[in-house]
């Protein structure tokens, strides 16, 4: 069996590792494009917050230990170009030149995503950044240690965009906002979006709203942004504003595509070739929710699904019940935590959908260090059932979005949510936990 | 509508006040043996840590308030005598020497639970405590401050024992902890019991397992433990090895009891009378993953029965589905947490059960401030259903463990539970969050 792995990230080295404990014999290859394999993307932020580290710190597992321990055939410099489904063999494009054919019994494309680099004036200038690779991280960590850096604009304000405003700002650098949307993260309601935006300008960030980006200008040996509305001069730039997934090669293939252009797999990750499996940040899911097709590109997903491809290729066949969505990330000293559908998703979806927005605490009654967190529910109005929340709050958001998420695996109602035993002690919540209370709340709106 | 509650704690007083909200003009009265009403309990020894801090800041809601606002008939300083189930009547002795009779047409038992004394010479000296009533805090709570106590003895280590160690801890008071059992928290796998005792050992705690208090002596002003082997001389002694349920009205007028001798109820927290009802620490439940009866008097489970008896009453049928002993406490700077059974009791229990420990982090790989967090979990080997875990760590532990309870009460098997989309971001844990990384573990020993 001769198993092939088009990317060596979280899913293809995940699914490449599996593989060979699952078959020590089982003839397992990685083409990798870059030369970095298996690091950790997510916290790259905060490395980049910390001069004292350096970006390998990253590094989870090295192309040597893949190679010597695993008995994996990794490839690095090596670039798949087209991928024959027929004749089930990938071309490759090494970074030595040479032009290479690699056949395959079972081929797992894992090519990941990419930045959006809007195609406007400027956007390749020396000092304008993006960050999804370790490579890109490098580059912008080189930047802030090569020269003096004392103001940045990010353009996007989602997590890379928040996670990075506070990074850049953790080295002393004065972070200026933009994004084309009114306001911060709009899957949450308004009064919870606005914690965010004053947790960022209290830290002295400058957000402007509803602003586009029209033009990237040199200017004194700084970067001047234009906006359709104004100009922002900065040392350095960074564009966050999405990523979109790498599905060019197996959409060239003739492999269907889903939303957004991901590679559409079934629930064993399955292409729409019967020996092409799809999986990562270039790879749709199944919402847990609405049944439906959508691209979430987040961690824990890319891991499973290499792990679930693995167990395929030997012959199993796991299936993936799906994705709910869920995800945590920290603005200085907030936690936003979210899973399944905000109301404005559920509407979409189809469904008859209320919500409630309530504010709770961290800590019991009296107890010292209490602190505010706001919850927000949805619940389908026809059948009762919870359909997606989410939470800020100082302290205790990141790992109580967690029991939502199960729940909404299970499909459970609200009132079954409401009526789960949840742990209580002074320190850590009041007797209601502020879940329990937002489930209490909507009950009263279905 | 006469409601008549006898006791006004967190059921009592939870049950009358929604009684009120649900009809304005039901004629609700509560009968309260002391004078403190609706206070938190658990929060008792960290209001006792605090010397800044008087005890009546645990009251939630006075008894004015009650009174006025919500037009609750309370009546502190009444003890319920007796109950006439035929007449629909209770006999009640007031403080002032009255004796009176209250009749209802349905009534609700919420007489608390009561710590166990045991039958010992001394158990009755000064200094010696006990810590259940907003009234046993207050007193240990003079006792700290009227005389100078330097060493303090703790009997039992439970819940109770281990945070009022800390507490005595905080006011810079040598605690030496003794217990019957041969190390602490049976229900915790050894290796996470023993962290535990470390944690406490590390903060110059001394602990003696497997001994037993035999008496307690005055010796030249200070108490004296006699225990089978040796004695130890202590300011201050504690008994924290237990409660019992207040049950001996109840059984007096002939109400059936459960396990324990707590009075039994259904699921709409009715007991075998139909016009009687009983909630809070005196009441039994269901629990989750046996369905069987079982004890185990907790905050939460008290105001949610309280709220459901005033809803019942009212007319309603709300069943509860009953009880995962969810609990988490704070040991110093540990959090320790449990949900359903241990293995122990699972097998006692019946099922044949299976359960793993895994060492994990709580925040992701090499992300500065990581913890050891500390994973049990257990399964039925016949249906992989989960059956509980338990949790140990300096962060993090606190509130994942309601996840498990939310998968618990959805009936999950380990596998459902494995698939649920958790949240993941550098500071908050690892990709795979240390319950996944164990509920894969544990798959591979069903």
């Amino acid at each position: 069996m001769r198993f092939l792995v088009i990317g060596g990230d979280a899913a293809g080295m995940s699914a490449a590792s599996k593989a060979k404990r699952n078959q020590a014999d089982m003839n397992v290859t990685v083409l990798e494009t870059t030369t970095d394999v298996s690091y950790s993307a997510c916290g790259m932020p905060y490395n980049i917050a910390d001069h004292g580290r350096i970006m390998d710190d990253l590094v989870v597992r090295k192309a040597e230990v893949f190679r010597a321990k695993q008995g994996i055939d990794l490839l690095l410099g090596h670039r798949a170009t087209s991928v024959d489904p027929i004749g089930h063999a990938v071309s490759v494009a090494a970074n030595d030149g040479n032009r290479k054919e690699f056949p395959y019994d079972k081929l797992l494309v894992a090519t990941g995503a990419r930045p959006i680099r809007p195609a406007i004036p400027g956007i390749d200038l020396p000092g304008v950044h993006v960050l999804k690779s370790l490579e890109d991280g490098r580059k912008i960590k080189h930047d802030l240690t090569s020269r003096e850096v004392k103001t940045a604009i990010i353009v996007g304000m989602g997590y890379i965009g928040l996670e990075m405003a506070e990074a850049l700002h953790a080295r002393g650098i004065s972070v200026h906002m933009v994004d084309l949307l009114p306001r911060v993260l709009p899957w949450l309601p308004q009064d919870m979006a606005d914690i965010v935006s004053k947790e960022l300008t209290d830290h002295g960030l400058e957000l402007t709203f509803g602003a586009k980006l029209t033009a990237i200008q040199e200017s004194h040996g700084r970067l001047r942004a234009v906006l359709d509305h104004g100009e922002i001069d900065a040392d350095l730039a960074l564009i966050a504003i999405g990523v979109i997934p790498n599905s060019e090669l197996a959409a060239a293939a003739g492999l269907a595509l889903g939303p957004k252009n991901a590679i559409a797999v079934d629930r064993t990750m399955k292409t729409s070739h019967p020996d092409i499996y799809a999986a990562g940040d270039c790879a749709d899911a199944f919402h847990i929710v609405t049944g439906k097709r959508v691209w979430i590109p987040l961690a824990l997903r890319a891991n499973r699904a290499g792990w679930a491809v693995a167990d395929n290729v030997a012959g199993a066949e796991v299936k993936l019940p799906g994705i709910a969505g869920t995800a945590v990330f920290k603005v200085m000293g907030l936690e936003v935590a979210r899973t399944g559908l905000s109301i404005e998703e559920a509407q979409e979806a189809g469904f008859d959908a209320v919500d409630t927005v309530i504010k709770s605490r961290s800590r019991a009654h009296s107890h010292p260090g209490n602190q505010t967190i706001h919850v927000n529910l949805a619940a389908d109005k026809a059948t009762g059932r919870l359909l997606g929340g989410s939470m800020v709050g100082r302290e205790g958001a990141a790992h109580r979005i967690d029991a939502l998420a199960v729940a909404l695996h299970a499909g459970m109602t609200v009132d079954q949510f409401f009526q789960c035993d949840f742990a209580y002690a002074p320190p850590f919540g009041p007797v209601w936990d502020p879940l329990l209370t937002a489930a209490n709340q909507l009950l009263k709106n279905l």
